[in-house]
């Protein structure tokens, strides 16, 4: 089964498509940072999250999304920005046919690294023992989140 | 030129459609509070948003969205829903050409009620003064927050 994995944002938003064969063998099969320019709108930005997460889906047909839960810290307008591309998000992904999953930041950790007290390092560092990762090519923080929790989905679902 | 004005939610959402003509006369040409069931998803409730969203934009094709800014109150699980409504919500007026107008409830307060600690039913009072409703309805709190929303603009934007 394929899988839409999301580490939400509106300045850079983490996606993968991460495949799960029956033979339960994990593989990456595309993973970007995607980003919107501050000098846009807000509203523009949705936008072009929106038609990226729409791209995406049609061309990679995955069946469910799994995205990182929110929870609200100190810099709440950040949060609310962050809230509203989520929402934008969840409903292309539905509209699409994804069944949505959503995992707590500590749901991730633990998944990744057995360890809830996780730092950001030792997610980045479990998430490449876990699945291959494209050789030549640099891969951003978020895009790494956003595999971590496609590897949550996977380990938490146990699909065949 | 002719406005969607919206009260932002997921259980229970405000809209309405409000004109106002080249002799400044302002008219509601449609107003109704759309609700999802709670027995849905939350994704679920979100496309059935949207798809509202495009229907009403669609159908009565405003070139502005006026939509109350959401501040974070202490129910931020509440919050958080209302958030990724309104980016949904913002998303498809933008996407259908609407330019989007944001206003605090204080702002409304003050260009509804001209007094900015004014009460729920000094609202719903003004407003039924400064536009003609329909008369055999029953008028639901949220489609009155709303049209106060498009009265907000239409004062403060000071469209011709």
């Amino acid at each position: 089964m394929k899988l839409l994995a999301i580490d939400p944002g509106y300045e850079r938003i983490g996606i993968a498509i991460l495949e799960k064969t029956t033979g339960g063998k994990e593989t990456l099969l595309y993973s970007d940072c995607f980003k919107t320019s501050a000098k846009l709108t807000f509203a523009e930005r949705l936008v072009l999250i929106g038609d990226e997460i729409e791209r995406v889906v049609k061309k990679y047909k995955p069946t469910a999304l799994a995205i990182e839960k929110l929870y609200f810290a100190k810099n709440t307008t950040t949060a609310m920005g962050v809230a509203e591309a989520r929402g934008v998000i969840i409903y292309e992904a539905t509209k699409h046919g994804c069944k949505i999953y959503e995992y707590t930041p500590m749901e991730i950790k633990v998944a990744v690294t057995g360890y809830g007290k996780a730092t950001k390092e030792n997610i980045t560092f479990m998430t490449q023992k876990l699945i291959d990762l494209p050789k030549n090519k640099k891969m951003i923080d978020d895009e790494l989140d956003a595999i971590a929790v496609g590897l949550t989905c996977f380990a938490r679902e146990k699909w065949k």
